[in-house]
């Protein structure tokens, strides 16, 4: 049951643009409030997290954001200080900035502030996250693959997420890395589950069931309910698995989807 | 109306393996009748015809084939030769070697040599191709376009291919080059097709409307007659394209697709 403050997911497929219009980033800001926005930083993917903090300080004061703080995290006890716990729980948005995915769970899962940034977003929060970033949102995401690959069990290494988004998997840089194959091989360790291949400069908001598509490119919603065979009885981890029945939406820009239905929504661009 | 006799296409997304066991070509060899084989090896798509023929007969011959001839046709005279007709007429498998698909076009569509082509394919004999001479078997081929994108109008430029399989396109090189956005592109542009992306080193053999999967890699089918909405009446041509119902099925080696039912079937591997 969700309660009706629960916040908002801005899940972003990488690159996206911090020079020009800056439109997620931009739409992130208001979401977060606009000028009045206070915003944190989580550079814990990132191994230059100085460097990228700073840029993303820069980029949201650009956009007009006053109040932007860097949390920069490399281990566990990082994660565990006052400030920091002090700073996302006034914080009205919260962007994760891109790296290693598992850098983000290493030094986040399990401590006081990944359950404060949980409250956070309970409360009404924006979270946000780019490339590693967007990886860590659902609860099993994947820690590291191959791109441009067939489906195989090897292809790609599970691991949890920070479980915003339950019941899904995201990958990110998708048609510019030719990940379907390392997507399909990431939900057949999690039958069920519904997939989201985000493109590069391109996000998906997520506000309750509803998702909204934003961006240059354009999201790949793969969804295996209907799946009528698979080989995984009898398929060994470096073979080419078959799946049969595969069901798949191209949403770019202004179209939506529903989580509760399964379902496609035109929008009216 | 298929005549009984008509033959066999072997198609083959590029890079099959042309120095260890060689399944694929070997394959090609035993039924285009073993070691009593007459295979013509057609260097049309290739910008060094010499190597690329001296490099096949080489193959052909080390897998036991005695009788190998290429064909290095440059234009449309060189397709109009009597020695090459006869040449064709008497093949059993013919093979058309990589390079670009629209030098096959150029040289060899409209001329006598076609119509020798399709003439040899009703009597019985194997047409093979390697990813130009894949790309070419359809009706309607991809002449050039973008790997690693999502969905446009303008990813792809379409031409007429060599028709030897009506009402589907092929792509090739498809996992390796992230080809998913590339085929979806081209079938937009010809509604009611089925897509076959083929991947490096594995086939289609197609036999009538049975479709069977070889090699190292998978087979995505792509059938888009389920499609509930797409956004072709209003989107630009370089503007991503929405569509929603795509189906997909993942055939590794050993498993089958119907034609006629548009169904893929499990192998028993």
């Amino acid at each position: 049951m969700e309660s009706q403050q629960q916040g908002q997911l801005i899940i972003i497929g990488g690159a996206e643009d911090t020079t020009g219009e800056c439109q997620i980033l931009r739409e992130f800001v208001r979401r977060s409030g606009g000028i009045k926005a206070r915003i944190v930083v989580m550079t814990a993917a990132s191994s230059i997290p100085e460097e990228v903090g700073q840029e993303y300080i820069e980029i949201f004061e650009r956009l007009g954001a006053t109040n932007v703080q860097v949390i920069d995290t490399r281990s566990n006890e990082d994660a565990n200080t006052l400030e920091l716990l002090r700073a996302v729980a006034q914080a009205t948005g919260i962007f994760f900035t891109g790296g290693d995915q598992a850098r983000i769970i290493r030094s986040i899962k399990g401590t006081i502030l990944e359950d404060a940034l949980h409250k956070r977003y309970a409360e009404g929060a924006i979270i946000a996250g780019t490339s590693a970033g967007a990886a860590v949102m659902p609860d099993t995401m994947i820690v590291e693959g191959e791109s441009d690959t067939n489906p195989r069990m090897d292809a790609v290494e599970m691991g949890p997420g920070m479980g915003f988004l339950p019941n899904v998997v995201v990958d990110q840089h998708f048609a510019q890395r030719g990940r379907l194959g390392r997507l399909l091989s990431a939900m057949l360790q999690k039958p069920k589950v519904l997939g989201f291949g985000i493109d590069e400069n391109t996000a998906i908001i997520v506000n309750g069931n509803e998702i909204e598509v934003l961006g240059e490119g354009a999201v790949t919603v793969v969804d295996e309910s209907g799946v009528t065979y698979n080989n995984l009885d009898r398929v060994l981890q470096d073979e080419p698995v078959a799946v049969f029945g595969v069901k798949l939406h191209i949403l770019p820009e202004g179209h939506w989807f529903d989580l509760a239905t399964r379902q496609p929504i035109a929008g009216k661009l």
